[in-house]
């Protein structure tokens, strides 16, 4: 049996445009010669749908778009992800499923058992979960067809109960077929091969694994859809980062794999230019998915706006990225240079604004409540939101988006100005440790020097006042992201940490920073998301909990 | 069997002070001569914990607090919401439950069914559901104890497959508890009557239900704890928004009583007072369990400023809520005027800070690159963000929160300014629609003129360039707030809308508003929750859909 994968590029919500892309690949997989041809979960709405669910407006333009599309699939079958009703008058009322489209009509619709709920997961709201399905057959196949999640169900303490596969695996499939929607984090690609392989061996069944490449806001899909044989070894990868079709003859001697060799999946980042890709490309779709196509952004000199200009450039394209010097009187000269040249190394258009009448203005407003109180936080932040008010005024003037260059790290410990640098319409660095910032700067200059090394060398500093750096204030970035990572991606408390070698006064120090500063968090722009664990959807926490860790 | 209703003020992740609460009510109980002492859903850890239950050190603590409130129940038995871990190795790690405490052990545990996870609940991230459960037998009773959503699966079209109760009842119970964690929506009392008395007929037994009182960020408990017979007939029922304990004799008699009349659940707000009341404890609750005292906010001389400051007055004492007037060239004297008029009618300090040099500076700063461009957009915005930076800069020096005054109508068309002002740590009226601003404002005058009639009958004005009106850019308010009632609360798309009698132009342009707005309502504050659908936590759209409704 010859199977397309069609990996393409949706947008949420527009039946327009997601059915004609996936009537255009069905037309060339039939062109291919492919006896079927399988899309990803949730194709047709886009992933996640989210609340738009609730709409019966919504629904109803799925299933007609659904109808559209079965027209088209004569002398070919499809898989196609989309919602379907649950009409038992029990449960919630809708099922996330693959519909099995052939014959010009809707042949068969299986519906999806597990429902992932956890990190930037909520199907569990919108969906029922399927107590059985059955085997697709088709021009002498029997397909057991599984979305995403139901393949997930692995490990020494799994998740879930019920094993899907076990059910469909009595009915005698021949050809295991999982239809995702499994944004990236940096060992995502890693561990889905893992899985892949483990349900290979477990069924002895070869596995067609479909996934979405795109970014949705936050999320980003990476693609990497692939054929695993019977034995786990991966026969066919389709690209990363970029809409892709390929025809793949699934083979009957692939049911006499010897079993691949296990995939390790690491705890920390092994890939950086993954996580480049990954965030060019969350760029890149942001802008295109909501109209605009010019972003614009503060330069401090630093590595943070540097490493976030770079990106930009490389989605949107320099010319269309406007980087700001906006410098105050505790602005060093070599900052206001650094900037400048990576603007130049880029080829983007670049301005200076002073901040210093606006700054001295706001001062002067305020003397008569302020008088003679010594300088302090109040007055940092009137520096970064004066940033701000003028870069929003460029933006709403020009119609660019504001891109936010705060770092996770940052974010983290709440050392950033609320309204002021902590805004924007995208953060695209809000998931990257400050270490990891430097590992993103090292491979955009891996072939030339577009950052400068000095923005890359100097100890950072948010220069707020004379002589500031972030050091006076946080722990070693190094030892600061180690504890990070182990407190918010692996969701160590404080003894754990301490059993870990961590200081018991500084973790009780950083704990109390991350979560006395939820507040803030909370009315952040939206993070591309590169990690397990971001901030954001994926990390929900009481504002006002009394819990420090 | 005499049974105490505890309903207390728990604050989220504060064991010490939760148990400690708890403890006391327990000595007070026995006191008082009950058997029996009833507890809320997830007491000793406050509701809801979010993603702090994904920490083992969270678990544990809540684990300890537990043990040491059974220590304390002697000649007294407890029912405490707590979770618990889920030993089975398979399904996730925890469960919603109900620990019974007595003889100064925890002598048995029953774990939630259903697992709400719509509008605002997330509980299936956490928590596996239970699948079945005993019956707890004490002093010659059979207690059938369940958790809020237990009992919730009615209606004609359950949203649940499962009837934890069916189960129960097959054990003979002879009474039903229930503790719940069931926040303030302006018709949730009558809703909870229904359910009670839908639960006691169906299964012929008395109903002892033990809600929360206080509000934990968005969400407002209102208490209304209760107990009815075997007719739901309610028997007893506790305050609203206020903490009380409550002994009451469940009487053998109560089973031959004849059933309850049905309750009628409005649409709407049926009582405006309860949504002033629920308000005031949201602010009141929000300030404390964040250790805040002192609020500021923005005087335009408008009805949502006013409605504003007078709820912070009484929730925080008229002398702690400041009030800043902030004039533009734009202003009108008459708001100067009933700004004025207002915080001396409340008695809370004020102020006047003209914006108009910082304005004048970032004209002039800005000139270079807006030079002979009309004034527009961006020059209204930077006077809102000149406001906030002023009242972030008082709030900052002199610790006080800003209060957010925008209300539900403005947040959902997204007219307002992000960064100006959007921002506030807390939104007091986002989730109540203008129309229902001025019932808040007449309630508040209900015994003398606080808020200037003026204020409530000029036409609604941004004040952000001469002449202007919200009418100049909105539909009328009382046009726009049913529609926008029927899209956000009733999820009706545009066919129904226009089935219901909606211009469909209209309809197509309020939605459009709606819904390319989603980017800014992302970085909007934490907005008090008192209707069936609030902006925020329980409303999740995609940001960069391509679905206009």
């Amino acid at each position: 049996m010859k199977i397309a994968l069609a990996q393409l590029n949706y947008h949420t919500g527009d039946f327009a445009g997601n059915t004609g892309k996936i009537i255009q690949a069905i037309g060339e997989a039939r062109q291919a010669g492919a006896d079927l041809v399988v899309f990803a979960e949730l194709a047709i709405t886009g992933y996640p749908p989210r609340d738009f669910l609730e709409f019966d407006d919504f629904i109803q333009k799925s299933e007609e778009a659904a109808k559209e599309i079965a027209l088209h699939c004569t002398e070919i079958a499809a898989i196609v992800g989309n919602p379907s009703r649950n009409t038992t008058g029990r449960g919630k009322p809708l099922f996330n499923s693959a519909w099995f489209l052939s014959e010009g009509a809707v042949k068969q619709i299986v519906n999806k058992s597990l429902l992932p709920n956890y990190d930037v997961f909520d199907e569990y709201r919108y969906f029922e979960p399927a107590t059985e399905n059955s085997v697709i057959e088709y021009r002498g196949h029997r397909l057991a067809v599984t979305i995403c999640e139901d393949i997930w169900n692995t490990g020494e303490a799994p998740l879930y109960r019920q094993f899907p596969l076990d059910g469909l695996a009595l009915q005698h499939p021949s050809i295991v077929i999982n239809i995702a929607a499994s944004p990236f984090n940096y060992h995502q690609d890693l561990y889905r091969r893992q899985v892949l392989r483990e349900n290979a061996l477990r069924y002895h069944l070869p596995v067609v694994y479909v996934n979405h490449i795109g970014a949705q806001t936050e999320l980003i899909f990476d693609g990497g859809s692939m054929v695993c044989d019977a034995g786990g070894n991966v026969r066919e990868t389709l690209a990363f980062f970029s809409e892709e079709m390929k025809v793949v003859e699934v083979d009957e001697t692939w049911l006499e794999a010897p079993p691949a060799p296990e995939v390790v999946v690491p705890g920390r980042i092994q890939d950086i230019g993954k996580v480049h890709d990954a965030l060019v490309l969350g760029i890149r779709d942001y802008f295109r998915k909501l109209g605009f196509s010019k972003a614009i952004l503060g330069l401090s000199g630093g590595i943070d706006s540097a490493v976030t200009m770079a990106l930009a450039a490389e989605a949107l394209g320099p010319e269309n990225v406007r980087g700001v010097m906006l410098p105050s009187e505790f602005s060093s000269d070599h900052s206001i240079a650094d900037a400048r040249t990576l603007a130049e190394n880029l080829g983007s258009p670049h301005d200076l604004i002073s901040i210093e009448e606006a700054y001295q203005s706001f001062i002067h407003t305020l003397d008569p409540f302020f008088r003679d109180l010594p300088f302090g936080l109040a007055e940092e932040n009137i520096q970064a939101r004066t940033r701000a008010v003028l870069l929003m005024a460029l933006s709403n003037k020009f119609g660019y988006i504001l891109l936010n260059t705060s770092n996770k790290s940052e974010a983290a410990v709440g050392y950033g100005t609320l309204y002021g640098d902590m805004c924007g319409g995208l953060s695209v660095l809000g998931d990257v440790y400050k270490t990891e910032v430097y590992s993103l700067a090292r491979y955009i200059n891996r072939n030339s020097e577009v950052i400068p090394l000095s923005s890359i060398v100097k100890p950072p500093s948010a220069e707020l006042r004379p002589g500031q750096k972030d050091s006076d204030s946080l722990p070693d970035y190094a030892l600061l992201d180690r504890l990070l990572y182990e407190y918010i991606e692996n969701r160590k408390g404080p003894r754990e940490l301490e059993a870990l070698g961590f200081d018991s006064a500084l973790v009780a120090r950083v704990l109390r920073m991350v979560n006395s500063n939820e507040w803030k968090r909370y009315q952040t722009p939206p993070i591309l998301r590169v990690s397990t664990k971001a901030f954001g959807m994926g990390r929900r926490m009481p504002i006002a909990a009394k819990y420090l860790g």
